[in-house]
């Protein structure tokens, strides 16, 4: 479950730059979001008040991960612990700024809620597994739950894009592509120990793989909440 | 990528207090600008917010370059860290207090922002080594995105300052002269250890110029910031 720190001494100081970094990006995410809410309308002020809760947690696993990859291992269900926290929020936060009506809102959580916490607790045998077939067995059982979020969010967002107009149906534009491209990653980088020989390459690959995921679907899908609720707020700034 | 403390024991003091002086600047300011950011009209509140952030995130690497130095060594990777993270945020505040229009505001941060990343990326590889041709070819190809970053921002300052009057008129000026001023120091305290045989004293200016130049760049810059902001919020107190 640990993992231990990278022979390879430049590829051990990139995964630790990396974490080090992911804090940074995390926590000054976090104050920027705090100082936000109050800019949007009342309505929208717990969605970025959610956004801000993300990163703030992401934050605090990322400085755990560093610390002990600086201490020599490094536990990887900091990640899953964080994501099982995230996730939901990250749906939530989009569901809040959306404009779906409260009955809508409601019956999307108690079933994309769920999914994602099925999604996660079934990555994660897969992940500390050091075998082949364990790893794709729960990659694939991890993908249904996933496939199903991605599909219904997408659906959704495309559905808010097409009933609204101008500033505020581009942002749920980006949005939109921000979701589908960063979520790809991690099925992507899950599979890169099991398709390639574990080297320190791959396996640093892996981890700075996870941290720009991480950083664009809660930091930059983050900004990306923000805009559409300042654009449905009337302020574009 | 490791800077090892210094044998001259004055100097090795020397350095370790201007990286806590800095941590303390760094977090004052951060405090600071958090207060400020009401004190100024909406659309320039997330200029002053972006301000905090990008001190806040100072305040964190030199906290932990001079965690470093006081344990022997400081990893020179967090410097890049921290301008990767806070030199994009640095272009894109002042764009938000600038006066430019929306659409020339998104035209500028989609090429600047990009050409930080790229100056930035390109420093690292000549910084790190201890080679003086290696040093002086990525000096040389990051001047190019330096020099572009420069002279458009520089043009942009002018354009405004001439566009308005009175007291936001003078706060531009002022904040054209402290970028100016502070980015011209990072190439030359680069530069030291290629220009110069490397001493312990040498391995010290180098590190307290980087800092003084972060402060300025940062926090002064900020300030400079916030001034533009209060100017146009009829407020120049």
């Amino acid at each position: 479950m640990d993992v231990t720190v990278l022979k390879d001494a430049d590829l051990n100081q990139l995964v630790y730059n990396a974490l080090s970094f992911g804090t940074a990006v995390m926590l000054g995410a976090f104050v920027y979001f705090l100082t936000q809410i109050k800019s949007v309308a009342k309505q929208f002020q717990s969605g970025v008040a959610v956004s801000a809760v993300v990163v703030g947690i992401a934050g605090y696993h990322y400085y755990r991960m560093w610390s002990g990859w600086a201490e020599g291992s490094m536990n990887e269900g900091y990640r899953y612990a964080d994501w099982l926290i995230t996730v939901p929020l990250l749906v939530i936060e989009l569901l809040i700024v959306l404009g779906v009506t409260k009955d809508r809102r409601k019956k999307l959580m108690t079933t994309l809620v769920p999914a994602t916490v099925l999604m996660i607790g079934l990555g994660y045998p897969g992940e500390v597994s050091s075998n082949d077939g364990t790893k794709w067995t729960f990659w694939i059982l991890a993908m249904l739950p996933f496939l199903f979020i991605l599909f219904t969010l997408s659906g959704e967002l495309k559905a808010a894009g097409s009933r609204e107009t101008g500033e505020v149906s581009k942002a749920i534009k980006s949005a939109t592509t921000v979701l589908l491209v960063t979520w790809l990653v991690y099925p992507i980088a899950y599979l890169f120990p099991v398709i390639f020989d574990v080297t320190d390459g791959i396996e640093a690959t892996r981890q700075i793989g996870y941290t720009i995921a991480d950083i664009t679907a809660k930091g930059l899908f983050g900004l990306m909440i923000l805009n559409i609720a300042k654009a449905r707020s009337g302020d574009s700034h």
